[in-house]
């Protein structure tokens, strides 16, 4: 197979673009030795300059590292439609077009590729799509941020609020000057839409995930709940539900055996649960320019040598309504420090079905604090309980609730 | 794509055959639906009935689920010269002979596929072959057999010695009657041999790997390492080192904090490391029927639908003798309970330039024991002063050392 060349249009010079012009200049060697063919980038655009039309006549694949929809999806689009293979590390681009592109590409037997869009260097999407295609997969959750898994770890080890521990994140690098994006659990929910639909093999489109990002969250709670043995993660859940399935992406506590509680600072981890694997943990750092350049090259090696197409959705899964999914809870209210109030919020969650697990009181007189960790019941239930709470006159401030995974392992 | 087939013959109707061909039937529907291809077996050799050569012609790949050497080395040998593909889990046979057996792959241009040789459900080999092909792997470690674990575990939290736990590993399906293969170590040498020879593209063999078991190992040895925080486990190590490599098994402690130090039961752990991806770590439940039958079918699945060939091997990299790889150990000795004796022990560890990280002594007259851990030295050095160690009066019987990895984590 000597002698075969595979030019690489790259379009995109920012941080994960020099990262993989660089990465490649140092690996092409070694792995034109091990596949016989020399990978090379015969154009790169970038903001200033590079002519689009003339970069994908000269490729064999195009490398998409500019991000955003505008004008990516054009350019994407576009390569496919021509024949050239794909990859890319674009999670809004795929998290909404992916039907779309999918299509596309199999009309012209070109291969779309995007591993580095979802969980850093973690190879999540090879698994699901290759190493488990014969697999029924009933789950797939995990920590698939880095900037907000380094924050509220940040926030546990050393007791700093939520901006003190953002404005750290900042400075070393691991969260933007604009943060939304992150800590609004958005980017998130773009890489579950992707997960989801890969492992459901059903139409999922950002719209479809329900997200909640960790802007809100108190060092209270997560030194509070510390004392039930729990553990704050911002999590993505895909799964199947009956015969439906959810999406969402919240911040929840874990009971600390769990896979996902010990992955600290700004690293990713996946779990990807079916009945004949039991479970497949994987965890590596998040997305770092060289992290991503990696899974980059690695969709692009796998363009040149293997031809495999991204199957078109063909299941259809309904969504089941938020309300119906079912969670455990735990719950903080600042309560006036008299006789029976205890006893009024255990009547009202007995009321409404909400089965409680453990309780505290903390603190006396103004600083009198009730906090509690609730079994898993249908949200609704739960929401319209807390809204009756909340109307109590014996509270201070407004109830606060985040959800428990219930599962204690080891 | 719709209505093609692919036929395959299948080798072996054991545990896994008959795993493999349960999965089948049960997914076939969904994968035909998501591939356009329909999978199906056209015909089972056991050892009572089917004719190979028959099954063979018929076929579009082979899977060989036979184990051992004879007569599957002929079988897959056949297969592929005839252009068909084979998917085995046989790591005995890869381990011996993929250098063989790629090349005759290569000649005929027919696929050689074996993740389920590895680490059970893990997916391993693919994340090495294609999500890391443009990598440059520094180490691949980890827990590669699942029996040996389970019974680790079960003399760490229980203090149950060493022939009880396997006796309890045996009663509930996690060893074997004959138990050599995997308490020896020659398993985890034999997948370690697969596992080096993906991530270095050098040839290694099964005769590379230096291989010690846990037979040996007493419960009281991992209660006074637990005082060091240390955790007993059978590990797999393929690194490079300088210009050449080392692979090993052996048992060896491990800090707590180590990633696959919380890793228990019948559990496979893969850690894989270059300066790129820093590291991905992955989980998940060593060899069972379904599991294995899992990797097996996406396997499958993938010689149906990609075409990628193993490298053969291109690198040339010598293997580091074992008395010059670095080691840090943990050391147990009997000792008689009179003046001097930690000054005599110390003074050899230091003439030899061994440096003692932590020591304690427990125990009076009879029980008198000393135990500590060193930092890491080229081995040869360290055997050269336990010897001398050995020849002392004051060591009631023969001193044990155990590996111990220094790196501490979180």
């Amino acid at each position: 197979m000597m002698g075969k060349n595979f030019k690489i249009g790259l379009l995109g010079r920012g941080t994960v673009g020099g990262a993989f012009a660089d990465l490649l200049k140092q690996r092409a060697p070694s792995i034109e030795r091990a596949t016989g063919i020399k990978f090379e980038i015969v154009g790169t655009l970038s903001r200033d300059s590079g002519d689009f039309d003339e970069i994908l006549g000269a490729s064999d694949a195009i490398v998409e590292l500019i991000g955003g929809i505008d004008p990516a999806r054009a350019y994407v689009t576009r390569a496919l439609e021509s024949g050239r293979h794909v990859v890319t590390a674009n999670k809004q681009l795929i998290s909404r077009y992916c039907d779309e592109l999918v299509s596309v590409a199999g009309g012209s037997e070109a291969q779309l590729r995007f591993e580095a869009a979802v969980a850093g260097v973690i190879p999540v999407v090879r698994v699901i799509r290759e190493s488990l295609a014969g697999s029924h997969l009933e789950k797939v959750h995990g920590i698939v941020n880095g900037t907000t898994n380094y924050i509220l770890s940040e926030m546990a080890s050393s007791g700093a609020d939520y901006s003190t521990a953002l404005k750290q994140a900042q400075d070393l690098g691991y969260a933007e000057a604009d943060p939304h994006e992150d800590v609004s659990g958005l980017d998130a929910a773009a890489k579950m839409a992707i997960l989801a639909r890969l492992a459901f093999h059903a139409p999922v489109h950002l719209d479809d995930v329900s997200c909640e990002g960790i802007e809100e969250i108190k060092p209270d709670d997560i030194s509070y709940a510390k004392e039930f043995g729990l553990v704050l993660k911002l999590l993505g859940v895909a799964e199947r539900i009956d015969a439906g399935m959810s999406v969402r992406v919240f911040p929840c506590f874990l009971y600390r055996g769990h896979p996902l509680a010990t992955v600290n600072g700004p690293f990713n981890a996946v779990m990807v649960e079916s009945e004949a694997i039991t479970e497949i943990t994987m965890s590596g750092p998040g997305a770092g320019g060289t992290e991503t350049a990696t899974a980059v090259l690695g969709d692009v090696v796998s363009v040149a040598t293997a031809d495999v197409q991204v199957p078109e959705q063909v299941e259809s899964l309904e969504l089941v309504p938020a309300g119906e999914v079912e969670s455990a809870f735990y719950l903080h209210m600042d309560v006036e420090d008299r006789p029976g109030v205890l006893a009024r919020i255990a009547e009202i969650l007995g009321d409404g079905g909400v089965s409680v697990k453990s309780v505290f009181q903390r603190g006396l007189g103004e600083n009198a604090r009730l906090v509690m960790v609730t079994h898993s019941i249908a949200e609704k239930q739960f929401w319209s309980a807390l809204d009756r709470i909340a109307k109590l006159d014996d509270l201070r401030s407004p109830p606060r609730a985040i959800r428990v995974i219930e599962e204690e392992f080891g």
